[in-house]
């Protein structure tokens, strides 16, 4: 016989699939325990993917640099290994890079070998993830190369000054530098400026500078798991945390290297957290994050936000990545599928 | 000084965060072990969306009914609870529920007091949650009632036959019967379909079922988080276990009723696991799920395939929800914006 006590217990609570919930007048908001578990890598993605899901966390996630030195040494050591990987990828995808300048600022050309007529006015503008501090010169490249080698469009992507060699708002001025020339030679609405992580927020921060200082938007923006807010990280900082293996922990080496950069700055200040910043007005928006994301909840709140502010904004999610991997290699399934999506997006809403 | 054995491990690590990842060639795939924690209720919600978050996970999870009698008597339970919370509902949102009968199949009309001249010709035809064997009768309703109220759209909510009374495909042949009804009276362009999840499943299903049978498609349709594939309920069914307070677990009482109601029949059926048939000529289709859901790698996993089918489709993810919590009270300010959202994509693609 069925236990009618197990019974009554489910019926209660088995209610809510439907039902309206219950408006708790508690002053005390219980936590979830969690317990230890394992959790297999998906089968339901590509053999690809889940070897990058197989891998181990970051490591020294939780033992991130403490001097200038230490991350200088570290940034530079990345841009070392990412050349030939880079090399690889732009060969496979049939982009040139070439370095140059902007008014003083650092730039990559990224160039696909061909570009059809519809895009030949278009250009877009880049800003690499790394917490803002790591990531520097060809370790900046991967997600323009995927941007220009599927979308077949022309990416310029700002090697913006870091930490220590200059802090908060250095990255942003950079930014805006870039964008400023931009406009000078470009219609507004055949620019556009995406990036993933830091260059994320970066993104969203450069459309409120540009608001403020009363200039065009541009016509849309592609906003991978940006950075969205460095004091409230959202829910899936904890219920991501160490499940994925990119950021690892709210409190691992992304969040000491934002704090490096804004160098005493109030971490409150839109600038360095986007979302708080006033959406009304922002161009088109598609928003990319994974599963496993540590920020796929800033990533939604930023969705949420825009749709609330009355932009047209889509949102992608792909099946257990984790921070920022629909950026890592152009071999990956769903990477390729992420900048196809991402890259019709842009098109759809970009200048004709 | 900086430790150069940490920071060279940290450089090899951190570098993914822009880099190729490596194409490891390992046989096995380590999982993930993910340490106990406590995740603390999200500060960035409502208060009322708070409440519903720190609730304590579905009581008997674990321990289902095991007899036809169990399921009928928790699901009897569950329609005396729902229907005082309805009728209140009801009242706030100014809608009216009256009963009827569609070629056989009991429906409810919830229909609002007001409809705009816009939505005078449109139907929504609602399919209830709840595992295909919970929630029947009242409990099939509050998210009839907030598309009704919020949406201003007449609802026709299918109160379908469910174990023990009738198994597989009891649930889809009601479902196609009101569907075929509607197309008599009214231009497929200008009916909806929508539900969540066994009724997000459902819907996916009568889309099949509906090209089989050469039957035109709806104008457009709205996807709560699908049960979308019975056999692999994806990557969030590992890391929102024990997360996600009303699933709780994918081995748990929803997985027992699904296969209840399969009554023998395969799982990978696309009319039990609609994520397995084709997708091609579906409507426009809005997608909604939250970052604790269970069911958020199905629900992602759905809208990519759309989208790869040449789908217009749409995605919403809300912080910190649990499976189908936008679906629960008109009280909870997240679910009042998911449905304004819903019903404004409803509204741009239904006829005119």
């Amino acid at each position: 016989m069925h236990n009618p006590k197990t019974a009554r217990a489910l019926a209660a609570a088995a209610f809510m699939l439907a039902a309206p919930a219950a408006m708790a007048q508690t002053t005390t908001l219980a936590p979830r325990d969690v317990p230890a578990k394992t959790i297999p890598v998906p089968d339901d993605v590509s053999p690809q993917l889940q070897a990058v899901i197989a891998a181990p966390p970051t490591a020294g996630w939780n033992t991130p640099p403490t001097t200038p030195q230490g991350w200088q040494q570290l940034a530079n050591s990345e841009a070392t290994a990412a050349a030939p990987m880079v090399a690889g990828m732009a060969q496979r995808l049939h982009v040139k890079i070439t370095q140059g300048k902007i008014d003083g600022v650092k730039v990559y050309y990224v160039t696909p070998e061909s570009i059809p007529a519809r895009n030949a006015k278009r250009v877009l503008i880049h800003f690499h993830g790394g917490c803002y501090v790591l990531n520097p010169a060809a370790a900046a490249l991967p997600e323009a190369v995927l941007m220009a080698g599927i979308g077949h469009m022309r990416v310029i992507s700002v090697d913006y000054r870091m930490p220590p060699t200059a802090y908060y708002p250095a990255a942003l001025d950079d930014a805006m530098t870039v964008y400023k020339a931009e406009l000078k030679t470009t219609n507004p609405k055949d620019i556009g400026v995406f990036g993933s992580s830091a260059g994320g927020a970066l993104t969203l921060e450069l459309m409120l500078q540009a608001k403020q200082e009363h200039l065009p938007m541009p016509g849309a923006i592609a906003v991978g798991t940006p950075m969205a807010d460095l004091v409230d990280q959202g829910d899936s900082a904890q219920t991501n945390a160490l499940v994925d293996n990119v950021l690892v922990s709210p409190n691992g080496f992304c969040q000491a290297a934002a704090v490096f950069y804004a160098h005493g700055h109030s971490l409150v200040d839109p600038m360095l957290s986007p979302l708080n910043g006033d959406f009304h007005g922002f161009p088109p928006a598609i928003l990319t994050t994974g599963t496993r994301d540590l920020l796929l909840s800033n990533t939604v709140r930023t969705h949420q936000k825009l749709l609330q502010s009355g932009v047209t904004a889509d949102l992608l999610v792909f099946e257990g990545m984790s921070h920022a991997q629909f950026t890592f290699d152009d071999r990956i399934p769903e990477d390729q599928q992420a900048f196809t999506e991402i890259s019709a997006f842009l098109d759809k809403h970009l200048g004709h």
